[in-house]
């Protein structure tokens, strides 16, 4: 218990920190006028969309939390356990989004100042843009921290549950973050792609102008949309991400601390993401003593993400030392296989989607022989790169497995991956920063290019969009590994919680024989319940689970489309009105195709979600109620949807990312002018395999932007769904 | 027991009949000599292609047989069964092979005839090219109801094996027709859509010549594909099908022999395979009868499938009635359900890949955007698909296994499931000859253009092509349906197997307490054995199987734009070497193009083949011997593998297939005048559009006829895979 006072210290400091950062950004030369103007733009279009994003989620967490506060009370018999989750749920569901929303307001501020900086070098272009993105990945985790041990104070200390029930009541945390989660990044990912294809095809291939012409109407819609994807979109992900493993890990820790009735076990993810703050605010802190004007600006990225990584070493020992008496040693080696995950995953994703390598090569020599080929090759490289992190994630969930048994305690075994999964996530606050750093790069690109700067600026903010491409693919393989990773502990709280609610085994030692229902089903209270696909109902389950994560990409994937044609036909009615805007003399209407845009992601945003809410539901309740296996049906159906659902959703994901990943960098690699033909001719940029290069571009966007990204949202859904509303299946 | 005399009778009857109607067709008029020289350069082709590869095939089963009888022979600690299993290989990969390689031989003797036929009538070429792709369709049904039979018979009457332990013995068989399978599919699946792009990228895009021009040496090498590929790959494929469930059916229903003592549990499914046979025959003969001139080809085969399904209906009431005695009304019900599921597919398949409904107009529409919309809406169409296939099959198995619990049997449920897909495998052998009907029309309008006959004939033939494609289209939905439905029946068995080899139960009644290892895994002799997925092994196993399947795709894919290339490469040298060939004063040298394609298609199947059989082999092994789990982790981390994989690989077969038949007519869809552009223009051959069609059309093409049939095989051959070797991981 000595080192708990260290969470609310730490959160508080993150907080002040991201306070800090964010001062220190807008205290920074806002560029000039013309700079101004768009950021201005920009800004107004990204605030509009966010409250309006929040408007509709709001409304749809409003009536979810009393929906599933009333579902939780009845089934559970429970109405102070069902008015409790509720609450959890609008505070999971407000953390979110205020971190989501203040990150998003620094980031589309930060912009500008990166574009000013650009004028001036390159390594403070880097800081003011890390640091803008910083703020963002700062306030989610100490959020994510304070929220989560913030509600635990409240019920087990201020209203007085036991420590061991607590962790059950604040699932409706996790599944409030997911909600929201879920609805950002779909929302966010159907805006950002539908406007970027839809002002491609509106302007580049039917108005014949260039790319971020000042023209084209949807030019700010698209600028807009980098923002909302990426940094609230993924800040939102790895909220949630955080908080259900989290509470995922303290679930795992009570069946412990009932053994050794020492609630360090219970406490010790929180402390462990502290350390893992501290240490991520001093790598970044550190970058720019690694930023030099010669050198490609990601050795600076990489060198904070060392230092990172480092310190982390030294407080999981510090952690495991403190906390976990003679296990420390499994659980320390357990954390790190953790670490050399998110490391491993750092160098995978460089692999398959930079140009330096095979994979992308690859596909850019099948540009030589067009379009078609272009995707064929694209998709089996795409279909390919699954099998590496299927790999990597179950070697290390096996290591974690058997170390973890290894240390002397209670479900050790489990306990070992819930710790490897908190030593990964010890740096998502750094990952974030890099991450949210792409959209800020990116967007200091197009007003560098706006407000015609000079082109020096303009190569070095060039420079630092490719560095925030990759970053922000870093941060996608990142996503999906620590899902992957996570998914079988939140299975195993899961299970944990269908036990508590099938009774027989409540304060009893893992020894002992359980009673009533679950006398059939275990031999004894330490052993974990099964879900078993050799059941009809499991292996349909699973079958339907599978399916899910189809169907909700081919949802997600449409609606991109169905959005575009919304931008396009704006965007056409404008020219056709105004012929000025051809001729430059009038404006177009910037605000307006940034408001349809809007209108029409939110609204396709709303079948995807509800199907993703509604299948592990109907799935549980069909078999609740007809199926066989002594009333066991229900749950264990459940079981298999979102076991194969994760699975399936982790491999889908990574292909979805990579594919899409590799054909933008197979087209930036035609560009750079490195693809020659067979008789040794430089095909770039306007060569017809540069044309087939955009193609494989263009149908990455949604996958690699929309549907994949949500699909790690899903995957974590799943669980906090099924944790939330167990007593329903039950 | 009175009907088992069927089994043989009926069996002769159907090789009779094909013998009969080879000679049918052989003894028509074989058309010009024109007409008889292209045809005979295919003959030539595909029998060169079949020779090699079969020696190819040959050799790799040969030793494999000796492998897998030493591995079993020492694993289970008998040497007996080790080599009764490498014989059982032996004739399952023999009967497969013969069966595929008589049933090629007559469907390129029938493209001949059919294109003869067509310079007299529609009728008459219809019922030609169906009566060549029933040759096929029934020799496979045919020698998979003796193979099984014979070797049951051999085993158990011959060397005097109890009748209860026969079906464990012939397991073999099944794994020999799966690994022949897997070959013949991937191997022509490669040549097929090699020698079809890479013909069209190096004749109609750098040539500049038209489509199946004779100046094109890869012309020949392309007509040769269809056979290869649809004929003998998805014979080669249904074939084991028959097999593998066959014997598994038999197997589930050894666990009601040990309760009744009616040894009629084991032979139904042989029995009602006979039935099914007959009602082919009949369905078959009927089609003349549907054949109007004026009426669309595909009304004439639905007509022949009606009756075909009537009379399953009657030998389904028929085989339950005599050998079910009292249970006989609920498993009736549950074979209804599995003829119903296949007409469903019929139906579901049509919907999603014919041009007359939304999801193929959708992606025409959608190439009014260009190649990359085409692709994207492609792509949100395949995977939607997959969630109706996945809701009719969950229904169907939920359906089956409830009704066949109410039969009063031991494991009724689980046999009920098997029965619907006996009911579903009835008309196999018809829809195995509508689906040889596709190359051999495709070939007939190949030889018409060709020999430049009549253009009345060109037309018949063309007709003819378009019925040829939905009815390839079908198949490959049956074949997944069927897969799907069987996947469950095949798990059943598997964990029927490992109880057999833990010991405890034999000879036991179902409500008998087990012994030995069984102990603690199972309370009741009757109970399944779990597959756990809340065990890190099984789970880790799961996540392994479902990448198997994406790793598999990615192989299958890249293997034909690699075998693609060596036949450009080809092309482009007899180009350059002898001008007289664009001239069109020599001839190319066709034969080389297709011994080159060929060469390296074999080679190409060899990567993904091992693959598929050594990644649950090497899984089973290592968790065997490190996993916890009290040594149950081997064989449980395998069914993990297996279940998921066969789920994953379910839906991404789905996908596939439907996908690429979607693109396929969408650009039909464009080629027959359907689409109009917003100004009400109609954009049809060569049309910017169009071209974009073409691209959809070539992506899909390794998709539906490469990837997506291999993964049906790869399905089965996990089942197969697992049962044989289920001692290696005990």
């Amino acid at each position: 218990m000595g080192l708990v006072w260290i969470v609310p210290a730490v959160g508080f400091l993150a907080i002040l920190f991201a306070i800090w950062l964010a001062k220190d950004v807008l205290s920074r030369d806002p560029g000039t006028p013309a700079m101004q103007q768009v950021a201005g733009m920009i800004f107004e279009g990204a605030m509009a969309f966010l409250n309006r994003q929040y408007r509709t989620i709001g409304t749809l967490a409003v009536v979810t939390a009393v929906v599933i506060g009333i579902l939780v009370g009845v089934f559970a018999h429970n109405s102070v356990e069902g008015i409790l989750t509720g609450i959890a749920f609008i505070l999971g569901a407000l953390c979110s989004s205020v971190a989501g929303y203040i990150g998003m307001y620094v980031s589309v501020r930060s912009n500008l100042r990166t574009a000013s900086a650009a004028t001036r070098s390159l390594p403070e272009a880097i800081n003011v843009a890390l640091r803008g993105g910083a703020v963002s990945g700062f306030l989610v985790t100490a959020l994510s921290l304070l929220g989560v041990a913030g509600i635990f104070g409240l019920y087990s200390s201020v209203l007085g549950h036991p420590a061991a029930d607590t962790p059950f009541l604040i699932v409706g945390f996790g599944f409030g973050a997911s909600f929201v989660a879920l609805f950002a990044q779909l929302g966010g990912g159907i805006y950002t792609k539908a406007a970027d294809v839809g002002a491609d095809l509106v302007g580049k291939v039917e108005a014949g102008i260039p790319e971020d012409d000042p023209r084209n109407a949807a030019v700010i819609a698209d600028l807009v949309g980098d923002n909302v994807g990426d940094c609230a979109g993924r800040g939102a992900d790895l909220f949630e991400s955080m908080s259900a493993e989290n509470i995922g890990a303290m679930i795992l820790g009570v069946a412990i601390y009932a053994a050794t009735k020492d609630i360090a076990w219970i406490f010790f993810p929180l402390v462990l993401r502290s350390f893992g703050l501290i240490a991520s605010m001093v790598g970044l802190l550190s970058v720019p003593a690694f930023a030099r004007p010669d050198k490609d600006p990601m050795s600076a990225l990489n060198g904070g993400y060392y230092v990172l990584s480092a310190l982390s070493v030294v407080g999981l020992f510090i952690t495991t030392r403190a906390m976990m008496g003679s296990a420390w040693f499994a659980f320390f080696i357990c954390g790190l296989i953790g670490i050399a995950v998110g490391f491993a995953f750092v160098y995978i994703t460089q692999y398959y989607t930079a140009g330096a390598w095979r994979p992308v090569q690859e596909i850019a020599r099948a540009c030589l022989t067009g379009p078609a080929t272009t995707i064929i090759t694209g998709t089996a490289v795409g279909f390919e790169t699954t099998a590496v992190t299927a790999i990597v994630i179950g070697v290390a969930l096996v290591g974690a497995f058997v170390v973890g048994g290894l240390a002397g305690v209670v479900n050790g075994n489990i306990y070992g991956t819930a710790v490897a999964t908190m030593g990964m996530l010890m740096s998502a606050s750094y990952v974030l920063a890099m991450d949210t750093f792409g959209p800020i790069t990116d967007n200091a690109g197009g007003i560098t290019e706006f407000s015609h700067a000079s082109p020096q600026a303009r190569q070095i903010t060039d420079n630092l969009d490719a560095v925030g491409n990759t970053t922000k693919a870093l941060t996608k393989g990142y996503a999906v590994a620590s899902a992957g990773l996570a998914a079988f502990l939140l299975f195993s709280a899961y299970l944990d919680r269908v036990k508590e609610l099938l009774g027989g085994c409540g304060g009893k030692a893992a020894t002992d024989v359980p009673t009533g229902r679950l006398a059939g089903l275990i031999q004894h209270c330490g052993d974990a319940l099964p879900v078993d696909l050799s059941h009809v109902e499991v292996f349909v389950g699973a079958l339907l689970g599978g399916m899910l994560v189809f169907l909700f990409s081919s949802l997600a994937i449409r609606a991109v489309g169905s959005t575009a044609a919304k931008i396009i036909e704006e965007v056409r009615r404008q020219f056709r009105e105004d012929p000025g805007i051809m001729a430059g003399t009038s404006k177009p209407d910037y605000a307006r195709a940034v408001d349809i845009t809007a209108r029409a992601a939110l609204r396709e945003m709303v079948a995807p979600g509800i199907l993703a809410v509604a299948l592990p539901i109907a799935v549980g309740l069909i078999f609740r109620a007809t199926g066989t296996l002594n009333g066991n049906a229900g749950w264990q159906s459940v079981g298999g949807v979102l076991m194969v659902g994760t699975i399936v959703g982790v491999i889908m994901a990574t292909f979805l990312n990579n594919s899409g990943g590799a054909w933008d960098n197979a087209k930036k690699f035609i560009e750079s002018g490195q693809l020659k033909d067979a008789a040794g001719q430089v095909l770039g940029k306007g060569s017809f395999a540069h044309a087939a290069g955009v193609v494989g571009d263009t149908v990455g966007d949604p996958f690699k932007d929309t549907a994949g990204p949500s699909l790690h949202v899903l995957v974590k859904l799943l669980s906090t769904i099924t944790l939330v509303l167990a007593p329903l299946f039950v």
